[in-house]
């Protein structure tokens, strides 16, 4: 069965993120429809299905180029969220940020744990 | 035998960037020692030698940060010889940055695939 | 009748962003007077004043350097006030970030369609 | 007849970059083909092909956002030969530059505006 | 007595920030106490304790920084209260927000001295 | 004698940039002369020409803003020039970077060495 970009991101998004990658996708239908089917068409579909890493190697690349980027915390905490989706455990997400910190300074590694904490508590929580 | 932090460090760069990383160091020695034993004692003796992550799992990080931030391109030359000598394939060195595409967009991958590409024409030629 | 650069300025910055730029510059004035002054005379004043771009041409661009820069999202809320003010329509505002998914990655458009979303209500509402 | 989106974004590539645009996707055959594949497929053949802002519009937005981000010098000649093949003058671009003063200091814009001089002389001699 | 770099660091740490640096260290003991450790021993243990530069000259260094990078909101509030605890005045703090608008343009420089408002007017409610 | 904010600027601009400032505009001449003005009236004129900071810590603020943007080697060069006219010492400039370590992290600060070597070098040539 051949599958088009946007149902084998839609597929790969659920993988990565579960309901918090659709939820984001929902929230984007009434104003910029556009924008959500080319971060599953691209984003996931493209991109993410790529072979040459595993989706834990992915997400370690996304979650340390979120982290430097700055100014992306809602990202942030989706990609946490998804890191751990696709089994990386806490104390490696942790370990992901503080790697960082000789290229990036300590205040944009202080917001990602910051994010971190808070993913992680929700998550014992829920 | 317990070896110092800068000890650590220095043993850790040799490890992961050979040459080039010693180089560095020494290119600091008349204008800025200290700052050559700082990226020697906290990012390789302090952060490089954690535990958590592999080396390889380490380059990969700090080639998404590097690539990230911009304007890194000194740098991001050196750990893109230091990805290849722990053992990271020229082919998934590149894959990473088309990871971070949705994060950073065109322009900074393209920057840091034509520093890949000098690295690895060099080290052909070499 | 010569107006001095603070007259110009003023009377642009009423006709861009209405009493949103007047509250910015009134809550500086306790703090920082003089950063209001500055931009009233030198971001409004002299450039906004200039030829060559038109006034609509003139908020598109602020918005893709605001949204590009990030960490901007109080500034953004203002000009996205500003562009819908001047006439430029929701529908082109989204557009306008969409656009900047090449050069800035989704995150970054991801905020700024975020502020877009509230304005857009907020202004239905009112 | 329907085109793939390479086809329509290799058609949009030439009508906005020329010989130029073809060439940074020629320089990419052999190191990273994707990359170049994802530039014409979805920078040009999704983004650039959209409705709601027509092309001189396009690379106004571009030209501000490769600005603001720095580091993209490459990048900016690309797309400063791209907005004079669409028909915005040399005038109008510097105007671009300008109107960014207020959001991104001086730094950038010299930048920007010193490849923009460079580009102008090339095509002049040329 | 030959102090630990953490000792020595503490106690710098003290001195410039009082207990809103010791608040961001603990805030961090059970997520990742490493972070921590670094940033007293790094930053203030070997950093802040260095010579050629007095501790008001490094905060004004701190506050530039911080003001430049964007989004780091969090860390700019413990400077600033860090700045005035070094004897920095108000009016200084925020001149040297102003000192930079022609590197960073306003919307930083509005950022930043929305938090030194609410930080002198809780210290003056305090 | 009132001197315009223009020929005030000029006169700060010598004191700080000596010939290195005027060139800079006079590049500008042909191809953005309102740039070059702007420069002289508003970044000098107006910013530079204010109380509540002299002239060596305005320098010391700007060192530290230009080095985090990043990607502003040449606008570092005249302002190292600039700083050590206005009689701050090597050392003092490399003490400033490194005071920015943990804010900005290595990258940044050894493209910021990088360049005062070679100023440095320079001025001993010269």
């Amino acid at each position: 069965m051949n599958l088009t970009r946007f149902e084998k991101g839609l597929k790969k998004l659920s993988e990565v993120d579960g309901n918090a990658g659709e939820n984001v996708i929902a929230a984007l239908n009434d104003i910029a429809p556009d924008l959500g089917k080319y971060i599953v068409e691209f984003a996931f579909g493209d991109i993410y299905c790529r072979e040459n890493l595993n989706l834990q190697e992915r997400e370690m690349i996304t979650l340390s180029s979120l982290m430097t980027l700055g100014g992306c915390e809602t990202q942030l905490e989706v990609h946490i969220n998804g890191a751990l989706n696709v089994g990386i455990t806490p104390k490696k997400i942790i370990e992901i940020f503080i790697q960082c910190i000789p290229y990036t300074g300590f205040p944009r590694v202080l917001n990602a744990v910051g994010v971190a904490k808070r993913v992680f508590q929700l998550r014992k929580a829920g």
